[in-house]
């Protein structure tokens, strides 16, 4: 059970070399073991690439027939992008199958195993699957709720400000911290920040990473009444990534026409009280195959992104510095919750460092990602 | 030397037994090795109690004499409360003794050391100095720069908030971080809030242990215009430490009265702007003989605290929630600070958890405790 564990472990390394450039398919690693050593490892590299298990077979420094493979997730069994690896292993002459967690996908959930049994392959489930779910939580969510996953991500300082009485907030965090951001922008679909961001920072949201080139997210503005500067920085980055400006009918028809010329996508999404429906927005971006938004959102953002139910992560870098000032924004308003009973309580709280900074991490509901199938 | 760094954090341990009842007296704990084993043990379990020393060799399981004394604070050489240690040890016949620290104390110090070493006795200083300032720290800044260490501690919600719009704060943090808090009470000499956290919560500001009894610190309540009903819970708890009402020339001759009849000593510290001079206050505690506040304020007190440079410590319960709401009151209040690269940075980082709460706790300034002599 500890060898099989220390297999899988290895898979799931192997399957972050993924991260970023499979979206929206999972992240795979495969292991192939045969007399206690390893003579495959694959992993699923890049969407429409091929699948673990396969670069596994490609891979290998021997025969894998007889031998043991290690999955972090359920092979398939259907004709996709690339042909069933259920087929492939059994061809394969493989003798034992060890997965950490089904297919989360309703449709396809336990095919893949049905197959490998069938065709009498000693097959294993459960190994590691806390954190094959963990590691897959982006695939997860889109498979089974048909909505991207969505990380809230804020910094702010030790008495809980996201920027200065004045509104400076360059910068809260550490460089580090920083860059950790720029990682998770290069993994994930798209980014989302509000209006009065762009106005108050001009971001461009682009991918930084220093050591790499990074994958720009998708830029999402949402933007109600279609205040955006045809100038400002998002629009005019120059990055391949797109635009989305989130807005409603209120938008006027000439700014439209500018920013369409520009290639901005504009979503009128019509909510309650003039605000875009978020819900709604996350729908439209399934559907375009988004499965991860980072919520780079201001207090008013943030606070509607949770009102509406959308919010799956929550992460909170804190500088240990103290700013002051009840004028300052932090990092969730709106009207807020009148009841401490009724605050909204987080789960799987995990704690990490990025030089000064403490990073805390902590999902909001059901956590549908932890939970066995 | 690590084995003197064990026996030392023996001494260290041992120590701790006088938290909250040496005040203003620092923690000492001693250790007597002989022949590779430990003979006697010893703390300074209370003001004009035995010092850790003396204790040690009363409790001696055999002969000290020839013996090794560990000891976290140079023992002391002029009559104060008791005789001084430097001779009772001399007379002992101790052969060595190892110390962690200089007494800060700028008249005292480093005579001990040299009276041991003038008789003879072979004296090493320095063994877990850190860890020894660390424990003292109260002591330290108290000796060193006349005025009581300030801790001033806080419990928010993940996005910054102390209470919901409607002023709810109960509860924020769990039970575990509530009970930390009032084992810090239970050691500190006072502790501080505003007259609005008087008005909204009523508190009555005592020690509750449960497995023991604790010491009330002194109440201490800043009240700039005197508006403290005579009827709220500090005033009346019962409790034999006494309330300070740290006030103006602006509170009334009648409410005056009232109070002092009840029990309560009123300061009339004018400072700035119709506001209470806390650093004078810190003076009036001081002369008292008061080495400790922990400072329970709002977001006001906190800023006007942090702004009259008499916080030392800061200690942020964080609850893994969310309550939002714009406008929520914030640990920190006041003005603010205008730009971020003035914030106020805090050293010397350190995070622990009380069940699901995260503590983090850092140094405002100097960190006097922290420098070697």
């Amino acid at each position: 059970m500890k060898i099989d564990e220390n297999y899988m472990r290895r898979a799931l390394e192997l399957a972050k070399g993924g991260w970023g450039r499979t979206n929206p398919n999972p992240l795979v690693g495969a292991v192939i073991v045969r007399d206690g050593e390893i003579i495959a490892e694959g992993c699923h590299e890049k969407l429409g690439g091929a699948h673990a298990e396969v670069a596994a077979f490609r891979n290998a420094k021997g025969e894998v027939g007889g031998g043991t493979l290690y999955v972090n997730l359920e092979p398939c069994s259907h004709y996709g992008r690339t042909p069933p690896c259920a087929e492939a292993i059994i061809k394969a002459g493989i003798r034992k199958v060890v997965i950490a967690m089904e297919d989360p996908n309703p449709k396809v959930c336990g095919r893949g195993i049905s197959r490998l049994r069938n065709a009498g392959i000693e097959t294993v489930v459960g190994v590691l699957e806390k954190e094959a779910r963990r590691l897959n939580e982006i695939f997860i969510k889109y498979v089974t709720e048909k909505k991207p996953f969505v990380i809230m991500k804020t910094a702010m300082t030790l008495d809980g400000k996201i920027a200065s009485f004045a509104g400076d907030s360059r910068w809260i965090s550490g460089e580090s911290s920083r860059e950790q951001v720029h990682i998770i922008r290069d993994r994930v679909s798209a980014i989302m920040v509000g209006i009065n961001t762009v106005l108050t920072d001009n971001p461009s949201l682009t991918t930084r990473l220093g050591y790499k080139s990074g994958n720009d997210p998708v830029r999402i503005i949402v933007d109600s009444k279609g205040k955006i500067p045809v100038d400002s920085r998002v629009i005019n980055s120059g990055s391949a990534a797109g635009v989305i400006l989130a807005t409603t009918s209120a938008i006027g028809g000439e700014k439209e026409k500018i920013l369409t010329d520009r290639g901005v996508r504009i979503f009128k999404l019509d909510g309650a009280q003039g605000h875009v429906d978020l819900s709604r927005l996350m729908e439209e971006l399934h559907r375009e195959e988004m499965d991860s938004v980072l919520l780079e959102g201001g207090g008013g953002l943030n606070a509607a992104a949770l009102n509406s139910e959308i919010v799956d992560k929550v992460m909170v870098f804190i500088a240990p510095k103290i700013i002051g000032g009840r004028d300052a924004k932090t990092p969730v308003e709106g009207e807020g919750i009148q009841f401490m009973k009724d605050a909204l309580e987080l789960r799987d709280i995990s704690i990490s460092r990025f030089d000064e900074d403490i990073l805390i991490e902590g999902y909001v509901k059901g956590v549908s990602c932890l939970q066995g199938s």
